[in-house]
């Protein structure tokens, strides 16, 4: 992990800029042994340059063996030893549409789901309501009101909403009240610790109260939580760090990780690369740091669709003059674990990583980017928590340790 | 370390299959320098399919520059930190040759010497006398009682037997009674800390009554014990990663630790890859992990036979197509330590590691098994301890971490 006295007692600042790009699932493997990944076959001429300027490696951003989820990875990229900081799904969820959980607050993710006259679920997803469909009713949610507390409530997507209550005394050591199957009811909140019981009654109290004002909805008659969690207390990257740091994603949850490190959340029209480069262009004289998350790489392995993978790199390879012609000083492009069109789900395998930065970069033997090239590059195989350090080395963040 | 916590939250059942094949002291050094070792000499056709399809590196299984002993090297290899997790000689031996060592028993290793008529020692190994012959002495042995314990004596090999004894408030902080030379009289067992002293003075009496019962045998007419220890407490496979194992080994040493970390130890006729192949195929059905270990490529490194590891690594090849046919899903070659034939000893060197996974291995550019190979393959250099995550990962055993 990133060892956050040696960082703050060595931050320095300057006018230097860094970017991460981030390709969700950028990793993969053959389809058949001894064949070649998404990103081997892309067609990729402006990685390449960086890759045969720069120089490779691959990051394991959990554990060896270990598949990450999406959270986790982000929080290893960020500096943040996974295992060691837990990040609750209420708390990402609800802090990637912008909600903001203080210390004590307990935040919990919400499925509308559909359930008979006798209380028995039948869809545990309401119909998939648009999110249209579902503002409405998370209007009427917010205005259940308990004694003591303050409750906000917020769609997310479709069938999903964040639910964040405030008061004293709140603990979130709370079994999740969705029952993950159908034709029976929904579960209480059950405390697991005696410190959550305060939180697991309000909660009870409001999901007794939601039941009442939903009754007359045609799909979304109820709901479950899931995730109950508090603030995970992250150092933050301005204090950690020392940099000003912006993000730069389409999807909620990834805003959600950033939020909580202490980045700003950009708000921009439209989702394709291109677009969230010109957000950074935009923005470029206020920030040190950029994280520029892209979601469909992922997406797609996630479908096994390895044409439409190779598609989405090049279109972030096409796109990639853009992001260089505001000259950052250090560019790192990786992924956050790897999605393997053949697995068509996350993996342990490592991620490859691509480092560039003209000023202080040593290059290696390889000129393509690409998992087994990376293999072969000089910053070996290493964990994701090592990035930040390297990429504050590269620009001149970081001063001498020791005479 | 593998992290047994995180094994434990994340591992799952599946029917896959693991192999882990060691070849003991695998690697190696060229005789002179930029030659080639016995491996990358060896002709191993079988092996180099799985290289080229699959994923090479090189494991460190204590720590760089650290020349690992047989066990330590073998709990590393099963996910142990050995410099965590010590095991004592005494346990090793005991528990190799099936003896039950469990919490609070104190297990040493024996060896037969002779004395002359003033007590001095003449042969710190009574003449290497032949298994046989020792087997009715260790009859004798058996006999000894003494109030409050049980005592149990077992025959190992030639001079080497193990003796443990049961009952309350035992602890094993006991100095060797080994001098190490001859022409001196045998030590006490002396007690390191207060703790160990009931222990010590049972050993004592024992060692006393010994003298007593020996005192006809023309060459063991006395004995030394060293390597006092207790059940190390190791986390046991089937709970720390959900895995039903086997061991599949001639000698005695590497069933006892397999023994310790909860493996069914097996028996079976022969002594050759193939024989061991074939036991693995015989119980395929009834386990989820098989350690198979060949022990001819240390002792011929201990040798400083060159031709004859190589042959012993050519017969393990020849045999492979065996342990194919039986389709494991997941199958790692490597080696406990290093014994370069030119030193004729354990050595620190890393050992080479090859991973074969058909359904989800990522190739890289190395096509040969051998040191100089793996040092560029994409796994790295890494900890043993790293390997039985890994292999579980590549089983599909481990559920993700976080969402």
């Amino acid at each position: 992990m990133a060892d956050f006295k040696l960082m703050r007692m060595l931050n320095q600042k300057n006018k230097k800029k860094i970017v991460l790009l981030v390709l969700d699932g950028l990793g993969g493997i053959p389809m058949s042994p001894g064949g070649l990944t998404a990103l081997e076959k892309a067609a990729t001429p402006n990685m390449d340059i960086l890759a045969s300027d720069g120089s490779l490696g691959q990051i394991i951003t959990v554990r060896p063996g270990i598949t990450p989820g999406s959270g986790p990875a982000h929080l290893s990229l960020f500096g943040y030893d996974p295992v060691q900081f837990e990040v609750g799904r209420g708390v990402l969820e609800s802090t990637g549409i912008g909600m903001k959980i203080n210390a004590g607050d307990v935040a919990a993710r919400g499925n509308f789901c559909t359930v008979d006259k006798d209380g028995l679920i039948t869809d545990r997803r309401a119909g998939r309501i648009p999110t249209e469909e579902a503002k409405p009713v998370c209007d009427k949610l917010n205005n259940i009101s308990l004694p003591g507390v303050s409750i906000e409530v917020r769609p997310v997507k479709e069938y999903r909403f964040a639910v964040v209550i405030r008061g004293d005394g709140l603990e979130a050591e709370i079994n999740d009240t969705d029952p993950q199957k159908t034709g029976v009811e929904t579960l209480p909140a059950v405390a697991r610790e005696p410190g959550s019981q305060k939180a697991a009654d309000i909660y009870n109290e409001w999901l007794k109260k939601a039941r009442e004002v939903l009754k007359d909805e045609p799909k979304a008659n109820a709901c479950t939580l899931r995730g109950f969690s508090t603030d995970p207390g992250l150092p933050q990257f301005d204090e950690a760090y020392g940099l000003t740091a912006a993000c730069i994603a389409v999807y909620p949850m990834y805003k959600g990780v950033s939020a909580l490190v202490g980045m700003d959340v950009e708000t921009f029209a439209g989702d394709q690369p291109t677009d969230e480069f010109a957000e950074a262009s935009r923005i470029w004289d206020q920030y040190d740091f950029f994280f520029i998350h892209i979601k469909k790489t992922d997406s797609y392995g996630e479908d096994g669709n390895m044409d439409a993978k190779i598609r989405v790199i090049e279109s972030v390879d096409q796109a990639l003059p853009e992001l260089k012609t505001l000259k950052p000083d250090v560019l790192a492009i990786t992924g956050d674990h790897s999605t393997p069109c053949k697995m068509k789900s996350h993996s342990w395998h490592p991620v490859p990583f691509l480092l560039w930065a003209p000023d202080t970069i040593r290059s290696d033997e390889q000129s393509k980017f690409g998992e087994k090239w990376c293999a072969m590059g000089n910053l070996g195989t290493f964990p994701g928590t090592d990035i930040l350090p390297l990429l504050l080395g590269h620009a001149d963040k970081l001063k001498k340790f020791g005479a």
